[in-house]
């Protein structure tokens, strides 16, 4: 059967394509998902999108995700920097999860530079736009198929 | 037509006029939000309002309100200590937004003295009780009007 | 009449008995609200149970609870080290609260060594497994009947 | 008989109008100082200026004022990260003090982000250009009034 | 056979009921002691008492009591936040060791909020008053009895 | 005509395979320059590679293939996080530079969680193993075709 | 012939008796200034006094009293912990200086426990009151005689 | 009837006349009491001496004293740097303490600027050789009979 | 025309020759600017000198310069380290300015390694004593002629 | 005569030979002194040993040692991080004193790698278990010969 | 005989004419050195040229440098910031070292602030672009003259 | 067959006996080997030495000399302070090492302080001068014979 990814968009990502476009660039999130979508397709990988604001549905969504798929890409955006709860739900389960962000981090402000989630993911991508989310989902199926 | 002011109220501050009152002062949420409206009034600006304890749902409602308001004048209390994703919701629309806080967070504890979101707001004005909402609504009439 | 208890699960403490089973132990949450209910019984108190992932639910639940409850026994998880939030609804209530853990945070990372909570609490236990719990709810007999 | 008030603006401040004009903007100090007057007139209080790049013509102003004027509003510019003396001044007397700031200091280098004085004023209100001093005499008469 | 405990209590805390009554109550030490024993009592657990203003006195009872008891029951005082000594005793034996603090150390200067001991102990109670050392008894009450 | 690309491995890294395989794996530079070949070759894109302890022949490969290169993959292992002359190196040609890592550097000591040359790359892959590699190569295939 | 002394005083100091009276004391400059001279009078020794707001003043002041005074005493208020221009002046000369405040510097702010010019005096008094300055005189003339 | 001092010598102070006589000078321990004791006796008060490398020791010398003392004159040396103890002692009894140094403490290593007692004591006097010491006698001497 | 340049020396330059000469030399400021003349002379710009222990008169001073000189050379001294006000000046004005110190700033304390002043000036020449001087004429003219 | 050496041993190393055995190895301190005392014989030096929990303790016998001891070898434990009594002890005395330490302290809580003694130390062998004492005996062996 | 200078360039100003323009200007190494080389003739000094971007060839260099060389002028660039090597190697010879850098390095990233070699040159000369450079040989001229 | 130590000099120590002899001594580089091949004939071990001023030629020794040594006494001077890369080839081969240094690194700058390769050596001999080289190779001669 073929392996279930669930990608988690987190706060503020629904507005991209409108949001400081010389950042985050002119697509929607509903473009990069569907190139996700097509990505995880050509790999023969299936793949769910969440997207929320609100830490503790991504919480709620990581715990529950756990139950029936075989990894999780996370752009936790702002939650990135703050979440304690995000990173301890990924440390409480087993499937494994690949940090990715859009932007290079490193390039912005100093409080985007740490990250409460990496040390509990087995990998990070960042800095290449939506291929970020597009190489993680190669990440995976070339794990979950080794 | 009337320029349209939006107000969020953050964490706790639906317990004014019980809350460490020497700190907050006497008065409810409803009574400054009632001499919010009477200032508007006078100034022939629409005003709204909103508070939540929820994080998300002050990063929903900003990005909402960037919609069909002129401005926002917020008072993120906890989260303005705390929350990269209400700094990373005002970074992302164009509507301005004005900081204001009832209490001089320069007396307070050291984390306090701290904002994640003043460097992404027009201005801040702290320390002047419920006057600190009254004289933002002024800054607006002021600059709306200019 | 029986003095009333609330004690308040922060985020993934629902996963308990399956989670980091090394660092949190064997038993689930229902395991141990059972063992607290049968404590509190030993000591004529009352208590309730709630648990959430949600930074704000846990702030409206303080608030509500100051109502009505007696005491507050809150394990806020990974919140006690991001959540000033939570801490502003302590200091603005005059239930007392009583701040437990599970493990011993200072034999784990850095950054678990801080408590938001703490100085606005009467007291810490933490370390002993559930019976943090057992050993708060002994705490506030105790005080509650001096 | 009128509430009197005095504006002090600190160093470099003359030069308003030449200086850096894409952070302090075209106004001189003299067309601020006529737009505070035309607001305090409006409100019925008084109001005196002084200028001076010198610290202890700040701090010898500051002890003299609070022998007749019944508020001061100070933009220290520099002197706001660096000087204890004004602290110990404004600390020392018992007529209340404002701070302003034309610029958002949160916006720009990270000595800024630090005042000296701001805890020992009433409020402070920062990057709204002149308008800061027009709110800031909104507040005072506010308060004055009351 | 009763189980043994030992109550080690730090420099000036023989001063108790007299020292800054407003942090400490004003309980001496041996009605505190009194309290310990009548609690042992009930819990069929028994249980020596030992002061000292003296580091090395600390370290060597620590030392001795691993001979024959079941657990030590430790207010390090001023020797929590700078004895590498004390840590290093407790690392070095088996008896598992209850960290307690009278008032809550979170609440005083920053110097107190870190212990040099808690990561060696199995739990710490801080800021109970005198329920601190009880909550301590019942908590190896609990844990050697099962 | 096929893009080119330059693999560049820093220090240590000719040990891979025998050095703390815990760590780093099993495979030797070889086996993953093999499949970093066969992946190239897949995407129609030419490699190279190019191995040295010498933190200036890194200096010296990054400037020269500047000239005929369409982009770098740079694992500098231990130079990432103390030469600023790779930093310079990078930031001074034109040539597209992508770093990454085979372990989580983020679940490693303090001084490998920062990278001196982060902030001058267009994004940074790490966790993945040799797959760290492959997945640059299938980045700039991306990039280069696009 | 009679060794002569200069009392400096710093900023705000002219206040005194009006200021902050719970920290620096009831009596005016003038009052302290009299009981000086009545102690230098006592021990044989000479004694002026100069009190300014401004940094530069008390730097030509203790540049020009090095050419015909014996000692330096100086109470350098808010400018002891900014002024690397006094200590500049204080260790260009070869008059020995005593360092004196009021109050208590080490229980006050933070900023306050760091002086720039103790490291160029030949010691400090503080805590005293007024007596700081008499402790000074007496240890002048202590140290001329002998 | 005469004022009782106690005058406490800390750690290593029984080697003075001996021990780095450059910076403490070639006067023993017993020729310093000896002056002191010249000193108390021209103010009519009474003087005691202690001497201990012990840091207990002190903390018990000073809760004795508070029986039958009137004042205590420390100088904790070593301990001043590392004790919290000595400082809990301080605090603990209502007898006034001044601290006293030999050398100018801010003149050495950085870690002998801070003060653990410094904040509990009235005052401090350093730099002044023995006359640290005699000054401070004079200091109790005004205090006491004032 | 002859370019114009000004020499500002900060505070307690006047005393050079007289000063610390094992680390300022034992010209005098006369000396020195005898020499800059000299130097300024020989390569046809005129040169003018100004020296104060006031902070605001260099802040006047420099301002009023930017009026009619084309370049100015300043040894803020110790200004360099405490004055944001100086810092603004500079940055206020068109005219160049270059930074120089007579001493090897980096071979003393601490606190004189950083310059407040340096990035708002073009260029900062130290160590050389009085040929500091001479190079920032040469760097002028050098400039100013191209 | 044969030169004479005294081996201190400090805090907590009476357990050796029990005490966290991976740490510290499984030979008593008898074992260790015995096998010292071979090795001095061998190199025709005599040695007497010394151990206490007791930080006076160790400073008196510093104190002591230096009337008739050639050299000091010391593992201060625990005192080493946190004792500035015995720095100053060593620091006070003209005999030689090495620094030796069982494990190796650079592998082990960021705290027991800054040592107080260090810098008064002639030189320091660390992590060669108890030859980490018998090469310190050498090394005074080879210095005091030559 | 004329005095011989030896002109040391770092890492990756051979890249100079072509390298972020904006920040080094236009001219190659070979225009820079030409110009050196006009300059040195010009006050009657001889010069020679070594660029590398390997640490240890600076090292080298400069060691044997010290056999011939009457001065050396060294723009370490990125080792400026890293390199303990190269400040040893410039302390331990006796030749006088002056440091220039072409960009104002306190315009630029924080790390860029900090100079290991600074404290072991007699002097520093920055910002001035290759003016940096022919300063120095002026500095030189003037000293080796002298 | 006697047991193969390589000993590794690193950067400026080819200037041993002319470079800070003050802090280095007088021996040449020669003087030391040839002292430390005599102590280890005595000890039955062979001695290879090896020196250079370059980090990758110590990077790459390090990696050969686990072919076919049993120990590696290494001085890797500057580079102790900054490289990362010596670090990993010391933590990449199994070969044991002893990091030695001639001087007693803790009295000296604050950045020699650190080691980057102290925790992945058995153990450090520091202060010594040239018999921290030799007791070096006792301690091999120890541990390989046991």
């Amino acid at each position: 059967m073929a392996k279930q990814l669930l990608v988690i968009h987190g706060p503020n990502l629904n507005l991209l394509g409108q949001r400081e476009t010389s950042i985050y660039g002119s697509k929607t999130l509903d473009d990069i998902n569907h190139n996700i979508s097509a990505k995880a397709d050509s790999l023969a990988v299936s793949v769910d999108f969440f997207q929320s604001n609100n830490e503790s549905d991504l919480v709620d969504k990581i715990q529950e995700a756990a139950q029936h798929c075989d990894g999780i890409i996370i752009n936790a955006a702002a939650y990135t920097h703050t979440s304690v709860a995000i990173r301890d739900a990924i440390a409480a389960i087993n499937t494994p999860v690949i940090e990715v962000h859009l932007s290079n981090v490193h390039q912005r402000e100093e409080f985007r530079h740490h990250s409460y989630i990496a040390p509990v993911c087995i990998g990070q991508i960042t800095g290449f736009g939506e291929d970020s989310y597009l190489l993680a989902v190669e990440a995976f199926a070339s794990k979950l198929n080794s």
